[in-house]
């Protein structure tokens, strides 16, 4: 499953200006990143007129604009996704994903605070603080860093996300939603869809299996 | 799996606005659709100096903007993605996908011609042509719609590729790659895996099943 980690903190402690570091020094290592940003206002999506822009208008439920480089997709939702939701249903191919914001979801945070502008940490080891980007010493068991520290960040969320948790990984969806397995299932579906797909012609040794069953 | 039909014609034959005619009609008899739109030249994806806007700037691969309506998602892509990638990449959630172009692509097509503008069709039924929108006769042997006939082409639609064609869906991907099944490996695959999940509590019946393995 993709890491995900929350970088949090109050409007103008510069979380965007975190994520603009991390990410390039994450993908100096060779990590292909994601990003997630929520936007309460709405957003815009291409400009009035286009093509796009009026299939979206005259009431697609998902509009996709492709290109030889990137490709977007915008998409209707009932409500709000979760950070959990929006990496089942959107993002593939990528190692971790950063969010801005999030600070109610169940994600691991990453607090920004500055001593000048804040009294108090708005994230406690409860609500999965996993470490501090200030210019405050803290002493609440928690990894601190230097505001301006991406390097020493990005060794630790490699550490700690990255590299130690690169394992194996099942899971299961039935009608859109994850079943919790245990290490017992996990080994017994495995050992038995992979002695299954043994028998197929070409499927002998792949990492990776995906199947779908719809009735 | 959900059908792609795409809407072909020469430039300023009026595609987005048959597309525009089609999905309000088509969501009227309760279908989901999607659209996609080829766009050679790029495009923009919210506006320069947002926050988003700088997270892809900094050099992520996907940047996700979520609101409590619509999510829009921005990925790279290495090529452009044909329209069988974008449907497995992408989309969700829907009954139809219409593709505005995509005349080389392999999936069945639509083409909309005017008499006063063009000189003959762009393509035959070797190209999957299935059907034709146009202010001209034609004994192709493809059923011909008039250019203003959403109506009929949405009955049309409907009858060929959303009521007809509602079965079970059978898929395995292998490293990322689909492998085909026959229908007897489908049988197999599917009878095994739903009675290995009768076993396990709270799974003895769904509809849809999703398993991913990886080493």
């Amino acid at each position: 499953m993709i890491p995900i980690i929350s970088i949090v903190g109050k409007s103008d402690s510069g979380k965007t200006t975190l994520i603009e570091k991390l990410v390039p020094e994450l993908t100096r290592r060779g990590y292909r990143i994601a990003t997630v940003k929520h936007d309460v206002h709405g957003f815009e999506v291409d400009r009035e007129g286009k093509d796009s822009w009026r299939h979206k208008k005259a009431g697609a439920h998902s509009v996709v604009i492709s290109s030889p480089h990137k490709v977007a997709l915008i998409r209707d939702v009932e409500k709000d996704l979760t950070l959990d939701e929006i990496r089942d249903k959107l993002i593939q191919d990528v190692d971790l994903i950063l969010s801005e914001g999030y600070k109610k979801d169940v994600q691991p945070k990453i607090e920004i605070f500055r001593k000048e502008k804040h009294k108090e940490l708005l994230c406690t080891k409860e609500d999965r603080l996993v470490a501090i980007a200030s210019n405050k010493k803290f002493h609440t068991g928690v990894p601190c860093f230097g505001l301006e520290d991406a390097k020493g960040l990005a060794s630790f969320i490699e550490k700690e996300f990255l590299k130690s948790k690169r394992g194996g990984e099942v899971s299961l969806h039935l009608d859109g939603s994850p079943i919790p397995l245990s290490p017992f299932v996990k080994d017994f579906l495995t050992k038995t869809i992979r002695g299954m797909l043994s028998a197929l012609k070409g499927c002998e040794k792949s990492k990776r299996i995906k199947i779908y069953i719809e009735d």
